[in-house]
């Protein structure tokens, strides 16, 4: 709200050519004419004026469409485009100078919009240049689909759709095609194409100041592109609604404006008109073409969805539709290196839109697994249960004060949390747990824990757990060595995916001095019971040692925070015993 | 201003799942798994998921930054997209979806920005998948600037350096390296890249209310991509102010964000934020590349300008800089089929990006027919000559009256310009016209009155005089029936440039008959001089006609309107007689 009128510019009266300078620093395929700032003309880069061998195709008019038309310059789509100030038709003198700048000897096409200004112009630099010598066909472009056909001698407005007549008549003109061709095809596709405009703001001059024609709740269709009013204002209403109303007024058996009918095919350009995300265009285009398909029986060929010409900062689009046929299919699926001529969009679709979510690779295997595994515990298998056993009893008994610690620095729930995991595990261990299979039981202790606890706490002891399987997993007969291989593991991933070090005041700071005083002993030879207890002692006094820390997470703070410290590692000394 | 929070949505719940389904409508090389709302994976069509034999690049995060990072699937970039719902990171059941869809034997690349919930939810995803016998890397992508790097142990923001990263690690795995290279040159090129960005506007989340954090005249620095607020706030200032400090910040050489120095060669993305312009985005770029040259002596060898990591609907552009070398570069030019990966910027300028503006072709051969031309006037020169100088005289005799009448439907200042006209035709025909070329005098007879008498009606007569000039300019010795072609010749192009009828109450009314009649006596071997004096009362009489007739023109009205009819019966019907 605040936002409106506030530009990215300098001088209002220089943003034309800057745009241009640049626009041609982005892409070495364009230059301009250095005749600023009357002559404001973007061209290929890789055009040898005078010996050119195809027909030039040019367009243009004021500006604030960006990126039409300069963007579009390009083997395979415009030869060259001519700029005008803001909402100006170009001078002649400029327009000129672009003909004479890319045409040789098969002549040049302009495709022009249907504005008297532009008329005028293109048309009186037309009758020039073919005074000089050259050969030149004009076609005029007039889409509009808001204003009726009688209303008014000049015709219906050029809009968006230009951009349809451009490509199709840059990619005849690649062909090879003689400009009555090239300018033929060009008619026809401008003959097909009909579009109609929506929008939700109106568009702010450099310099001016801002309109409040339209009122927070209400939308504008059939406007230009020009700041124009549209043809009526209406209430915001969901997009599928406005939609809808956009295809009923294109597609007007009363005024037909496009000679589209039940059974033709279509070619749609969702346009937006600069300030609307590309996600919004993309929900319209969704609409658009199933509205399309369920409610007029015409299938849609190709979709373009995009800010292709725009008016200035406007939030809005128009729906554009050209009645498909071969020649215009193989026109506008034809190559062209025009930067902003839209991507990926060629061809049919080969594959459904849809595919079915893949079940895990190793699914069939794991629950082999189980069911081969014979319910009766080994030696091992009893002693890890015991071990959770007790690890989850040991966190439902300290729930409270849990919580109370918990309370002091964050949300006071961390007991509850933890109570609700342990609980799971119990309940889950006696149904599911494969307990023969150490790496198969922590793997499923980590599923367990992340359905119940869920947010990032889930996450962290899942990864834990799937870090530490990771680790067991290929090992026959799990020793003291693993586990203490396994935490080592499960420490780096959450150190990895967490961000966290030692000293960062998070439950690293118990694990890591555990896992080291574990992972010594071990080496020194010590007895693996007392190693694991003793490692356990060291987790606490880590754990004590963030007492005095500063918290230095920002981000995740909330997620590691101190007394998460506690959570781990009464459970941790407990299941660090279960191979003793 | 009112149009903030205006959205082209329907459920705000829907609308990824809705962009999904329009952003695979649009290109028909992407496919999305069917598992909304929970999975919202976007993937590559062409790819077959077990066999595939390249690394597969995975990357996403939460919605809202369209197109990324589903607009940027296709071969050569990424392998698959995975969103959240907006600004929240998928969940791992998505990614796991993701990964299974389209990992290979040479395993998988996870990309992901530096936030706490990607790195969780891709890290366990990650764990799982590894444990389910899939090789998966992680990159995690930290390019904020705005931040220091100490402030916090999460590190810096993904930004939109995160598009460059993806796009040299789908390049890597194009080329088919093994997974541990497109990890290392995607790390590799997470470690140069830099961004910082500025606001003009907060985000506002579908269905959920506008942010005022923000002041009419205010922009915010260091911004994050979800609404966060920056780390500075400042007073709205010309675009080349604000890309000199954000340049500033990202270069700065204590904090060291990025290891580019005088000398080195870098990469520039200018990223819209959604709502910016393209215009706008291209007058940054210009800044960004001058002022990299100039201040800190560092050439710039590829530009990217677009909105390619956006933030729902913000106002406002981020500066990413990559330090560029040959690895880099080659990746970045690398061929794609992503759509939204701005296409033309590969590759080298091979030409210097402004080129002179061409002088007319004719220029040479015009003047040495001037000079050629003898002084002295033929007859028929003479006789041209005096009609030139009857018509001028007599418009100027009739000036007031000419006011006079367009003060009733006009602005009255139509006998000032016509006026206008005819002094300096009077002027320049001593000077420099050719009399004896009746075609060259008729041509400079549009020069001049285009000159002075600016606007549509200067380009009107002007278009009038060259449409006569190219039908009479080949005649060797110009007669009756000649000017009767040319007349034919000026109406038929005034009536397509200016796209007007007979009937349409403007000058053709007067035109039309007059030529008609005139061809029509010509044909039946009338005299000439009769045929011309008659076709002028022709000419008065079609133009007396349109006083009851309905002006018809919207949009030319004020171009050609009913009192243009009389400005120039009296010339004609003077300058038809010259041949006589």
């Amino acid at each position: 709200m605040a936002a409106r009128g506030k530009k990215l510019i300098n001088d209002p009266n220089d943003v034309v050519t800057q745009f241009i300078e640049g626009l041609v620093e982005t892409y070495p395929g364009l230059q301009y004419l250095d005749g600023f700032p009357e002559v404001k003309v973007v061209l290929r880069s890789d055009v040898k004026v005078g010996t050119y061998d195809k027909v030039a195709v040019i367009c243009g008019g004021g500006s604030g469409h960006e990126p039409a038309h300069g963007g579009f310059v390009g083997q395979g789509m415009l030869t060259a485009a001519v700029s005008g100030d803001i909402f100006t038709s170009p001078p002649v003198n400029s327009i000129l100078a672009a003909i004479r700048a890319v045409t040789g000897p098969k002549g040049c096409l302009l495709v022009v919009t249907n504005y008297t200004g532009d008329r005028l112009n293109f048309g009186l630099a037309a009758e020039e240049a073919k005074s000089e010598g050259y050969r030149v066909k004009m076609v005029i472009v007039g889409d509009d689909c808001a204003l009726s056909q009688n209303q008014d001698i000049a015709g219906r407005r050029g809009l968006a759709g230009t951009i349809l007549v451009n490509k199709v008549a840059g990619a005849a003109a690649a062909a090879g095609l003689p400009l009555e061709e090239v300018a033929e095809q060009a008619r026809h596709a401008s003959e097909l194409v009909g579009t109609m405009g929506v929008a939700l703001s109106v568009c702010t001059l450099p310099g001016q100041g801002t309109s409040d024609r339209l009122g927070p709740e209400q939308i504008e269709l059939g406007l230009g592109i020009h700041g124009e009013p549209g043809t009526a204002v209406t209430e915001l209403q969901p997009v599928d609604v406005v939609v809808t109303r956009v295809l009923k007024q294109i597609l007007s058996p009363e005024t037909q404006y496009v000679p589209i009918s039940r059974g033709d095919r279509v070619i749609l350009l969702t346009n937006g008109l600069a300030a609307t995300p590309i996600m919004e265009l993309m929900i319209a285009t969704r609409k658009a073409v199933h509205e399309l398909q369920l409610e007029y029986g015409v299938a849609t060929d190709r979709v373009y969805t995009g800010s292709l010409m725009t008016s200035l900062d406007m939030q809005g689009f128009s729906i554009s539709l050209m009645k498909s046929d071969t020649t215009i299919l193989q026109c506008l699926d034809a190559f062209t290196k025009a930067p902003c001529w839209p991507a990926g969009t060629d061809g049919d679709r080969q594959k459904t839109a849809k595919i079915a979510v893949p079940a895990p690779a190793s699914c069939a295997m794991k629950s082999d697994k189980v069911l081969q595994q014979s319910r009766e515990l080994t030696k091992q298998g009893c002693i890890l249960e015991a071990s959770i056993e007790a690890g989850a009893k040991e966190i439902i008994r300290i729930k409270d004060s849990l919580n109370e610690w918990d309370s002091k620095v964050g949300d006071g729930d961390c007991g509850t949390a933890m109570y609700r995991g342990a609980i799971a595990i119990l309940e889950d261990m006696k149904k599911c747990y494969p307990m023969n299979d150490a790496a198969e039981t922590v793997n499923e202790i980590g599923a367990t824990v992340r359905r119940v606890m869920r947010g990032t706490t889930g996450i962290l002891y899942d990864i834990l757990c799937k870090a530490a399987y990771a680790s067991l997993k290929d090992t026959k007969t799990v020793e003291a060595k693993h586990w203490a291989n396994a935490l080592q593991a499960s420490i780096s991933a959450i150190s990895k995916y967490g961000g966290a070090r030692e000293g960062y005041r998070t439950m690293l700071d118990a694990l890591i001095p555990a896992s080291k005083f574990l992972r010594e002993r071990l080496e020194a030879g010590d007895d693996p019971l007392e190693a694991f207890f003793r490692s356990s002692e060291a987790a606490l006094t880590g754990a004590e040692s963030t007492r005095h820390m500063q918290a230095q997470a920002i981000w995740v703070q909330f997620h590691l925070r101190r007394l998460q410290v506690y959570k781990l590692t009464p459970s941790w000394g407990v299941m660090q015993s279960t191979r003793l």
